[in-house]
């Protein structure tokens, strides 16, 4: 008998040589039916792998990380057994899962591969599924492995063997196909139920460029047809709202090859909305008793030396600037609270004046490799609505509270309605890894509690995953395409209020450390734009839309009173366009709606003449005719009820 | 007989040797008496100075420049004379006029001087001016001069000469007092009345510190006492007005010796007062078309090298950044336009489209050397309220009457109430310095011109002045004390069109190259703000003020209507704080005055019954007792009489 332990905590015994379905099936039917893959004493197996020691079981299904990796690898063998059977003599390398997926690296020889035979080999591929094969892996000796793909002429197969030690080579047999491999296969093709092959790329045998390149084909399978659908909508839309295209449709941003990869140059509609996030946290900010500064994008290496981050990122970040004498040496700024805390030195400060908010908008450079650049997410120069708190130890429970609230504000007044938090604490088995005493750290790490329970958020805490410097809260938004995008961090510092030998006096008359609190509800705005466009698909909220209403003529004949309507639209504050081409309605309305116009006002002879406008709603159709001022009147009351003004 | 040509155009005969004060005496005999120096054929003479030859004369009075130089300088003679005779055996080295007044050079051996010992020496240069010594010059021989000073161990003087050519060398005689000297003197020591020591420093020989240390001795002198008086008057209040010290007092901007020399921090006061005026500018350029954009802080090297700034810069400047790896160069920007003609590149333009006019308060870097640093108006970054006007040559004309207007619009509302402007053309004789053909630098010139006469504008015109690149127009405003500064420029730009290829489709279907226009109504935040300081004292336009009221409450019993009245004043958007501390009103009064509060609103217990607050208005006293509401009206008529809303 061997001791098997799951998750749950329990401790079951088995006959030697049970599988991992057996263990299933000791649970339950359902789970039986449902488990595709297993992990044993944290190494990976197959569901009919025989147990021979006491150890700890996890089991797996569609649902689980590993269960999809599982199903992916199983259905990469499946593609290779069609392409083997379609494409003669070609031959395969590596077949692993990916994120979303799997792929398969091939050489196919004579043989070309386009996205036009994609659905020939689906098809095989369902049929070879259909007839339940079982994955059996085996073991086989290093020399049988190796004279198995030199009869084949595969060079590739027999390199990866020669690096493997006799013994722990294992081959997977289903139907009439096998393939070198490691294991982690589900039980049998059936589950298989849908495939879909995605792309064919190429790609250097062990990503080096000097080998010969094979043809990477990609692919994603499922356990249900519904599953594939529901899957391909999700790319089509995600495609549709990815923000590099939307950004350049919208005309929000651009990149110049000139002035440098990674660095964004915004476009008078992208910097107005810029403009317009950052007066709406601005005001909040004002309300909360934030005050504004403003700090230079350089600064001297030696600042960073006192900061530690020259020690921590400076070989790894843009180099130093020189000047042309004097020997200075600066750095582009990679963070803005070295400036903040000098600001903060520039005067003595009693514990009746903290705390002190910072508040900036606050540009930053950082060094990234160009291939890792992406869009708005990933720049080398972005702007933080950053704000550097400096307190007392006793004021960090109000002020992570009031910190939380306006996060909050933020995340209602865009449409994140779907987040959760985590509050990261220190490893109190280690304390020695952390700065400052445990005093404070309780006090803050209670102050955190407090705070994510008293505002109801839906927190997980993780224990050890505190910075050395601080425990923080990070807020995680769902996105309308259930993706998840870390947004919003606050952070408490012990670190550099000593760095920095910040003080103020306290009610004792003894000189004190301050605490500051690092945070920023947005993160980025580079960044938190692209999310906004993603989660929107550039229909923002109504306060924030470049143009809230576009004024349709129906012909050029009313041009004159079109005028007429955006002036009044103007003195309601409301941002609008006017359309006066010579086109048919139909089309002028089409493309207002493509290019996410909320509002068309359409005016024609009967409109000119009551001084009424035909209001249309985006994605409702026509809501009818009023005034303008009617007609503002509505958008004011959207506006309210997204855009509430922001109470401390 | 010779001819002597006067500055009027007018030449007139003179018997040979008559004198600059001969012909001074023949215009008439009021100049004769006024005139103190003089020109002949571009070189300085005395007006004692026979004249032998045909030739071109300028006669100068006090109030030149030259004049006030042949002053300053024949005063220098006059405290050397002093000085010989107080403080026997010291060596006289160097003692030219500077802009204000003038300075000796001393080896005083073994005495030593100091601020106490200026009466003493005042009085006694007061005297032999009151003697009304001639200042003679006369040639002497190289060996003269070298015994001359040999014998008085003067081994400065001797270094001198010895690098003079023989025949080339003159000594200035007054009373007993001799000189070596070049020339340039006032007739005699009686025009001098009034003197005034300034200070001494510490000087080296010849300006290296390995020569010996001499005593350097400033001094001032005037023809009339009272223009000393105001002189001392106008220093005085330079000083209490010097930014750098206001920008101490009134909390508006710092500097860390960690961030780095040049390198302003903006305090929240400083930076919401930043905010307001680039508010007050982004309004106006709203209406006047402006569209705003946002660009990074860097570039790479290809980018500047494009717009031919590297060339001219680079080194001289910030070094380039280096990437850890990827081989990339980077620049701190030191102009915004390069990033705003790849924002122009970004799409293709019809001239329909045109003018585009993209704005920025762009931050830039230019490197200068730490001893030309100086508080606000000569740093390393500093953020310009930059914009570039893309046009075509007819929209010329039109969009430079524009950004007068908008230049004007500033000026005005900001106080400037003196200003000329200067237009720089090209040199019609050397065509070939300048980029652009014939056609559009007429077009241009006759543009700026035009709209400079339309707007009524006190300009005058320099031919030659103008960039390579195009033709200019600068504003130059007169402060409070009278002294100038170089505030507002306009450009045109032939030269980065060309470089960066921009164009549009014009109207003949054809690609045509767009003119380019910069132009900066403030020049800069930071310059501007110091000029601002300065012109004001720190009285800002009211609509600008950090605070526009302190409310001051008789005792801290009437701190709770204190609140009251805040929140009204801030319903009221009128900015207030309140002093609720245990002092006396008297002490509150004062103390709001020097902190420019413009109003103080006294509260005690009659104000708190009735609701009302007595209101006093810094400089001119009680002006009654009234409602918040009142009150708000009187503030705001105010900032409506000095900030207009700009019209197009």
């Amino acid at each position: 008998m061997i001791k098997v332990s799951l998750p749950d905590g329990s401790i079951k015994e088995f006959e030697k040589g049970s599988t991992p379905m057996d263990v299933a099936n000791s649970i339950s039917a359902g789970l039986a039916r449902n488990v595709i893959s297993a992990k044993f004493n944290n190494k990976t197996v197959e569901v009919s792998t025989p147990l021979t020691t006491d150890g700890s079981l996890t089991l797996f299904t569609w649902k689980d990380d590993e269960g999809k990796k599982a199903f992916w690898h199983s259905t990469s063998h499946v593609m290779a057994q069609a392409i083997e059977e379609m494409y003669p003599g070609s031959k395969l390398t590596i077949g692993p899962a990916i994120e979303n997926g799997f792929y398969y690296d091939v050489d196919f020889g004579e043989h070309k591969i386009s996205e036009n035979d994609f659905k020939k080999i689906e098809d095989r591929m369902l049929q070879i599924a259909r007839e339940k094969h079982d994955f059996k892996l085996r073991e086989v000796s290093k020399a049988d492995a190796l004279s198995y793909y030199k009869e084949q002429n595969n060079q590739f197969k027999v390199e990866l063997i020669e690096n493997l030690e006799d013994g722990d080579i294992t081959f997977c047999d289903h139907d009439s196909f096998t393939d070198l491999c490691r294991g982690g296969h589900i039980p049998n093709t059936g589950f298989i139920k849908a495939v879909k092959l995605m792309s064919v790329a190429g790609a250097y045998w062990r990503g080096n460029e000097n080998n010969p390149q094979l043809t990477r084909v990609y692919g994603i399978s499922f356990p249900k047809q519904k599953e594939l659908k529901e899957y391909l909508e999700l790319l089509e839309e995600a495609k549709k709202r990815d923000h590099r295209k939307l950004g350049k449709e919208l005309e929000l941003f651009t990149f110049s090859q000139k002035v440098g990869q990674g660095l964004p140059l915004w476009l008078p509609k992208g910097a107005a909305l810029r403009e317009r996030l950052e007066n709406f946290l601005k005001n909040a900010q004002k309300k909360a008793g934030y005050e504004m500064v403003v700090s230079p994008h350089i600064g001297q290496k030696e600042l960073y030396e006192t900061s530690g981050h020259y020690a921590k990122y400076g070989e790894d970040s843009f180099q130093p600037i020189h000047t042309p004498n004097e020997g200075e040496e600066f750095l582009l700024k990679p963070m803005n609270c070295p400036h903040h805390c000098e600001i903060y030195n520039s005067q003595s400060w009693s514990y009746r004046d903290l705390p002190k908010r910072f508040a900036e908008f606050g540009t930053v450079y950082r060094y990234e490799q160009s291939g890792e650049l992406h869009g708005l997410t990933r720049v080398r120069g972005f702007t933080q609505d950053d704000a550097h708190i400096f307190c007392t130890p006793d004021q960090l429970d109000e002020e992570f509270k009031k910190v939380i609230d306006l996060t909050l504000y933020v995340f209602d007044s865009l449409g994140f309605e779907n987040f959760t938090a985590q509050v990261s604490l220190r490893d109190p088995e280690n304390k020695e890894k952390y700065i400052g005493s445990d005093d404070v750290w309780e006090k803050a790490e209670s102050a955190i509690i407090n705070a994510a329970k008293e505002k109801g958020l839906n927190y997980v805490v993780e224990t050890g995953e505190a910075a050395f410097y601080g425990p923080k809260l990070d807020f995680m938004v769902k996105d309308a395409l259930g993706r998840s995008w870390q947004l919003g961090t606050i952070q408490v510092d012990y670190n550099l209020p000593e760095r920095f030998e910040l003080s103020y006096k306290g009610s004792d008359n003894e000189t004190h450390r301050p605490v500051m609190i690092h945070r920023a509800p947005f993160g980025s705005m580079e960044r938190f734009i692209a999310i906004l466009l993603e989660h929107t698909g550039g229909n923002f909220p109504l306060w924030l839309m470049p143009e809230q209403a576009m004024v349709l003529s129906i012909s050029e004949k009313y041009e004159k009173y079109a005028q007429k309507v955006l002036t009044l639209l103007e003195n309601n504050e409301i941002r609008a366009l006017a359309d006066n081409r010579n086109e048919t309605i139909g089309k002028k309305i089409r493309e207002a709606e493509m290019n996410k116009f909320p509002y068309m006002l359409i005016i024609g002879e009967q409109e000119a003449e009551d001084g009424t406008v035909s209001v249309r709603k985006r994605g409702e159709g026509d809501i009818g005719t009023m005034s303008v001022e009617d007609f503002a009147e509505i958008i004011n009351k959207e506006i309210k009820e997204t855009l509430k003004t922001f109470k401390v």
